[in-house]
C-alpha cells in the first residue's frame, strides 16, 4: 500500500512536470493577491509570479488584460472569464482589463493613481516584502493637508508623513525629505503603493534610521492637463524647468519648482516642527520626480543637502558647475535603478542621460559622497522605488 | 429684422418645448461631474440632475448603467456608448457600468468605498455645495493612523480629523466626535465622499462651531467577510450587539463595540490632545453607523454625552430605561433623515423602528434636548449625511 501510494505520487509528479514542460501550465498554487479589495478571491498570484484574473462578463465576446504575453481568456459555464499572465517581476504592476474593446478597471482590485488614471494594480508578493509589512510597531501618521499656493493662485493638496512619537514632544524638531512621484502619478503614490509610511515605521522601530518628516506634493503630469482647480501655472523658476525624454515630450516643471520652493517648503516649515535649514532638508523622487529632484536641487543648493534620484537619470560630474561648493553643500547624492533598467538601460536610452552607474562612480571619484543602488530583478516599477527609499533613509541626516 | 428674429426665437423656444414634452430629451447644458478623474470629460451632469455617460467599448453588444430608468445606451461611430439617467437627487450616488454582462467601475470616475466595493460614484452638484467646498480658509488635517487592537488581536486602521490650529498650541485640548459610516462602507467614507474635513474647516472659519477632533473607525460590514488582516472578532460587549433590519440580515457589532470602547477611544485619548471625559465625547453615525451609535451610546452613557443618528432609526422614550439619568448625562440627541426617506419611511419600514420624527418629538416632550433634522429632497445618501454633520456640529460641546 505504501509502495503503491509512493509510485502513484511519483507518477503524478512526473506527469505533472511533463505536462508543465509541454503546455507551460502555470503552477497551481494560486493565492489571492494582497492588492485585492476586501473579500475578493481574484486576482490570484502563484509562486511563479503569474497573475490569474476572473471577470464575470456573461455576454462578452472577448476579455483580456493589458499585461503582454498573457494567456487567452476563456469563458467558463458560470459566465466568468479567466486568464493569466506570464511570470511577472516581484512587486507592483498597473493594469487594465479589456472587455469587448472597453479598457476598464478590474472590479476586484484596489485602485491606485498611475498611468494618469485611478485604476487597477496587482501586487506580486516580493521575497523582501517584510520591510513594508504592517507590523505591531509604533506608527507614524500620514496626514492629508490642503493649503493655498500664492505662486499658483490655487489650493494645493499634499501628504505629510510624521514619524512615530511626533506628537509626544512638542519641542522636538525633525529634518524633512521632500519625496516626489513619477509621471502619470500623483501625491498619493508614495503613501499608498509606495508604502513610505510603513517603510519608515519599520526602519525606525529597528533603529536603522533617524526619524524624519516626509512631504509629498503633486509634481504635475506631462501626460494630462492641469487639475481642474488649478489656476494658470506660474512660470520662471531658477531651473530651465524643462524635462525632455518622456516619450519625446518636453515637460516644463518651473510651476512646480516655484510651488515647491516658494509655497510648499514655507508651508511645511510653518506648520510642522521641522529643522528649517539646508542641512536638514532632502529631496528625492522617482522617474520624472527624480529628474525634478536633480533639476531643483542643483539650482537650489542653498536649500537641499541630500539628493535622491530613483530611476530618473543621474548626476554627471559635468552637471556640476562649482564642484567645491557642491562637495561642501551636498552630503549625499543617491542614485538608484532597477536592475532590469540597466544594461540595455531602457530608461537611460530614452534620454535620461549617460550611464548612471558610471556617472555615480565618477562623482565618488571626484570626492562627492555618492551612492549607487541597484534593485535586484526589478524594472521601472514601485518595487525598485520602495527599495530605494528603504536604502536612502538610513543615509539621510546622519550629521 | 428685429421682429423676424424675435419670431424665430419664439418659434424655436416653442418647438424646443414641444420637443421636450414629446421625447423627454434632456436639457443640453451638460458639464463634467466634479467627481470625475482629472482631465475626464465624462460623466457629465445637466441642470435637471441627469448624468450622461460615455464608455468606449468598440465591440460590445450592450452597455448600461446601474441607475434605474436610464436611457438605452447607443453606440456612436467612434465606438463610444452614451446614455443618460433620469433626473437624480442632488448629491452623491454610487453606480456601476455594465458591459456585456460585466459589472465594472466607470474608468472616468473617481472611486469610493461603498456598496461593499471600491467603485464609481457621481456627484450631482447641490445648491448648497458651498458648505463643503474647498476654500482658502485654515484647514485641518485628515490623519491616517494604524494601531494595535488588543480586543481583536489585530492591527486596525482609522482616520482622525484634527481641526485647524491643532499643532499650534500644545496645551490646548479638544472634544472628540466618533463618527461612523454605513453598511457596505468603511472608515474612508466620512473623510472622502462625506467631506467631513471641509465641512468642519468651513464651519470653524465662519465661527459656527467649536473646533473638535473627529475619529473615524471601521465599524464592520454585514455584507462582506472580515478583513483579511483581522483575527477572529471578540464577542461580548455591553449591548446585545445585534442589528436587524439590514435587508433582513442580523449583524452582530459587539466586536466593533469592544474595539471602539476598549481600544480605539483609549488610543485616541493617548495619542491626541483630547478632553478625555464624557462631557467632551460624542458619537454619531449614518444608517448602520447610526444604529451602532444608538446601541453603543445607550449602553455606555458614562462615555458619551452627545448622540447623532443619521438615517439610522431614532431613540424612542421606551428605549430609555432610566430617563432621569439619561437627561442628566445626554446633552444632545440628534436624529436626522433625508426627506425622501420619510413619509413612506422606506428605511423605517425596513425595521429601523417607529416614526423617527414622532419619537424625537416625544423625547423632547420628556425633557431631553432632542433635535430632528430633515434634509430637503434627499434620500438614503451622502447628501443627507453631509448636511446632518453640518447641522449637528454647531450643537456639539456647547458647555
Amino acid at each position: 500500500m505504501k509502495t503503491k501510494l509512493a509510485i502513484l505520487a511519483f507518477a503524478s509528479i512526473l506527469s505533472g512536470q511533463l505536462c508543465l514542460a509541454q503546455t507551460n501550465e502555470p503552477v497551481n498554487d494560486w493565492k489571492p493577491a494582497p492588492s485585492n479589495q476586501q473579500g475578493k478571491q481574484y486576482p490570484q498570484v502563484n509562486s511563479e509570479g503569474r497573475v490569474k484574473f476572473r471577470i464575470v462578463a456573461t455576454n462578452a465576446q472577448s476579455v483580456g488584460v493589458s499585461f503582454r504575453d498573457s494567456s487567452t481568456f476563456t469563458k467558463g459555464e458560470d459566465g466568468a472569464w479567466t486568464g493569466y499572465t506570464r511570470p511577472l517581476d516581484e512587486g507592483f504592476h498597473y493594469y487594465t482589463i479589456n472587455i469587448d474593446g472597453a479598457e476598464v478597471p478590474d472590479p476586484n482590485s484596489q485602485f491606485f493613481y498611475g498611468s494618469s488614471r485611478w485604476g487597477s494594480a496587482v501586487e506580486v508578493p516580493a521575497k523582501d516584502a517584510d520591510f513594508y509589512a504592517l507590523k505591531n510597531v509604533p506608527h507614524g501618521q500620514l496626514r492629508e493637508v490642503h493649503y493655498f499656493s500664492k505662486s499658483g493662485n490655487t489650493n494645493r493638496h499634499a501628504f505629510i508623513y510624521t514619524p512615530p512619537g511626533y506628537d509626544e514632544n512638542a519641542r522636538k524638531r525633525y529634518p524633512v525629505l521632500y519625496l516626489q512621484h513619477g509621471a502619470g502619478e500623483d501625491e498619493t503614490g508614495w503613501g499608498r503603493q509606495g508604502h513610505a509610511g510603513l517603510i519608515m515605521d519599520n526602519l525606525i522601530a529597528e533603529g536603522k534610521t533617524k526619524p524624519f518628516i516626509i512631504a509629498m506634493e503633486y509634481g504635475g503630469n506631462p501626460f494630462a492637463g492641469p487639475r481642474p482647480t488649478n489656476a494658470a501655472p506660474a512660470t520662471g523658476g531658477a531651473t530651465n524647468g524643462t524635462i525632455t525624454g518622456l516619450g519625446g515630450r518636453a515637460f516644463n516643471f518651473s510651476a512646480f519648482e516655484k510651488a515647491l520652493v516658494d509655497d510648499f517648503i514655507p508651508f511645511v516649515d510653518a506648520n510642522f516642527r521641522t529643522v528649517a535649514d539646508q542641512p536638514h532638508r532632502a529631496m528625492a523622487g522617482l522617474s520624472m520626480g527624480g529628474m525634478q529632484t536633480r533639476g531643483i536641487t542643483l539650482a537650489h543648493l542653498d536649500k537641499f543637502s541630500h539628493i535622491g534620484v530613483f530611476s530618473g537619470g543621474s548626476i554627471a560630474v559635468t552637471n556640476i558647475t562649482d564642484m567645491a561648493a557642491f562637495k561642501k553643500r551636498v552630503k549625499l547624492a543617491f542614485i538608484s535603478y532597477g536592475s532590469r533598467e540597466l544594461g540595455t538601460n531602457r530608461v537611460g536610452g530614452r534620454g535620461f542621460g549617460g550611464d548612471p552607474k558610471a556617472n555615480t562612480a565618477a562623482l565618488k571619484e571626484a570626492g562627492v559622497k555618492a551612492v549607487f543602488y541597484e534593485s535586484p530583478d526589478t524594472a521601472h516599477e514601485w518595487q525598485s522605488w520602495r527599495r530605494s527609499l528603504h536604502e536612502i533613509a538610513p543615509l539621510l541626516f546622519k550629521d
